[in-house]
């Protein structure tokens, strides 16, 4: 139903140049995907660490007042206030902290196969809310800009936050729009009854779970109305986490919601959601089996877990363009027809 | 500088008629407080359960199913599947609940110090988000109206809603304005630059942590631009978990904040924060020390850790009335001046 680009991976780490030197470019993942001027644009995730000594864990933090713009966190492995053993984060002193540090940079393509990544970042985290970095944007066309929801990390937690765009040269940032613990946001393309809405992934602690959300606004940028979208399933290949993925596609049917969904062991698959068009919280169906799981090597072996993630997608006609990070560590594409998604359901 | 009633406390669980028979009330604690018709109100928080019997754990869950609006969910205490101990909440089949359901419900009086609570509930959890209650109201006039902002606890997490009235006896409805994790929200009394404010509570995962945060809003419904405000502090009686009481307070030296602040014994006190008049996100100062701690031993001895905790006050003039909940179990009262507690910094 899904078929993979035989040029997968698209991009790898070796294509994409260091923001600085001293740094290496350890993963690029999860595009944002959109199209501009006939050219197909990836808003890549590029995850950055300076080169690891033996024995020590060193990290980038930002810090305007450096002159590189950022502080390297250096801690030898058995310092006794080091604890955590997953590759993505560690506590330091009681406090969290990201091994390594993400910005978003373009990559742009003619045939949306063939991606040549700009050589710099494109945008950079910025600000205290963003001194861990930004990560996994969604981008969608609305009302004649672009609108990036991405994760702001920081030592405050995990937000997201909107940026805006008409011609991917100047930017102007609206703040956070989703406090902690949130990630996974993506923007429906038009109103809806009258505002915008969007999915949103605000996490429980204690109570509640990894769970998909609805929100709706009247201007993008002020935000209420919340309601639980879709759970975990206990049991199911999506029992641990779910998120969305891009924005939802309409249909004759409704909205199709293409999410990931995560089980104990950390295995990404892709899964779909069908929402009542003229009320996003109604779910009017949902896949039972993953649309997409890691079966290749690149999906199956990288630098976290088995791992298809997808927050960028092109639309042409009734084919879609699925653009995904595989394993965390490569991007790949795929491809497939919107009416065989459909009939998950 | 904080002088404790001396009838303390002025509300306890036997003074509360349950509001189902065979449900008992456990706690009573953390209520708003405002004044109405010449009138003191509490909006108190009443915590019940079922009878529990010897070697089972018995909560009741809001159901508009059954037709005692509740179903009771009872689990014997050796069920594997049953995990926790902390007395608040535990999991069970990999789901959490809580121990207890908890709704609001109003109590007048006529010195302050000598409350009636009304016979029934006032408001009870509604809809799917609130199917495990609501709890620790906080309470503000604002353009002619009370706002109301609460917890909302079901399986889906822990969010704030929030309730409108001009009379105390029609109620309006206006959902979540916080998704989870997010609790202990208070509004500030009026529009600053153009906006409406909010203080938070969201709770990082892995990152960040239970911290302060500033929202704004321009209509009180809709919320952005958030901010953190103030973290934890390593090493003080603050260095676990941070939240805003009551309506920030206006004062001619900034917005006084009163807040409480819990160590890893989960031993609850009070400090204060002043913050810029005209720039909320901005802390002027902060009490080192708490303004107030747990001493009596209604405030050391109840239902939970050593806790003096507060989400209501009213102003007159110079005096602020402090109402609290003590030990998570009853309500007591205090006087200070505000000129006193501005002396903290």
């Amino acid at each position: 139903m899904i078929t993979r680009f035989a040029e997968n991976p698209i991009l790898s780490p070796a294509d994409i140049i260091p923001s600085h030197p001293g740094m290496e470019v350890a993963l690029v993942l999860n595009p944002g995907a959109f199209t501009y001027a006939g050219k197909t644009g990836l808003l890549l995730r590029v995850a950055e660490r300076p080169r690891q000594e033996e024995g020590w864990i060193s990290t980038p933090v930002l810090d305007p007042a450096e002159e590189t713009g950022m502080r390297i966190l250096r801690i030898r492995k058995d310092d006794p206030d080091l604890v955590g053993d997953d590759p993505r984060l560690f506590a330091y002193k009681g406090r969290g902290y990201l091994t390594m540090l993400s910005h978003l940079r373009l990559a742009w393509s003619d045939d949306g196969i063939h991606f040549k990544a700009d050589p710099k970042p494109t945008l950079l985290g910025e600000g205290k809310h963003e001194s861990f970095g930004v990560e996994d944007s969604r981008v969608e066309f609305i009302d004649g800009r672009y609108w990036l929801t991405y994760t702001a990390v920081s030592e405050f937690g995990c937000a997201v936050a909107l940026i805006s765009t008409a011609d991917w040269k100047t930017f102007e940032r609206h703040g956070l729009i989703f406090p902690p613990h949130n990630k996974d946001c993506a923007l429906f393309p038009r109103k809806i009854d009258g505002n915008y809405w969007a999915l949103h992934r605000p996490s429980g602690v204690e109570l509640g779970g990894n769970y998909i959300w609805t929100a709706k606004s009247p201007d993008l940028l002020m935000w209420g109305g919340h309601n639980c979208l879709a759970t975990t399933r206990p049991g199911m290949w999506d029992c641990q986490r779910v998120g969305g993925g891009a924005a939802p596609i309409e249909t004759d049917r409704g909205w199709l919601v293409i999410y990931h969904g995560a089980n104990n062991n950390s295995r990404y698959c892709l899964g779909g959601l069908l929402l009542d068009l003229h009320d996003p919280t109604r779910v009017l169906a949902r896949s039972e089996k993953p649309l997409m799981e890691p079966e290749e090597d690149y999906e199956k072996k990288g630098f976290f877990g088995s791992v298809v993630f997808t927050n960028g997608h092109v639309l042409r006609g009734d084919e879609i363009t699925i653009y995904y990070g595989a394993s965390d560590k490569v991007i790949c594409g795929a491809r497939a027809f919107i009416s065989d998604l459909l009939k998950a359901f």
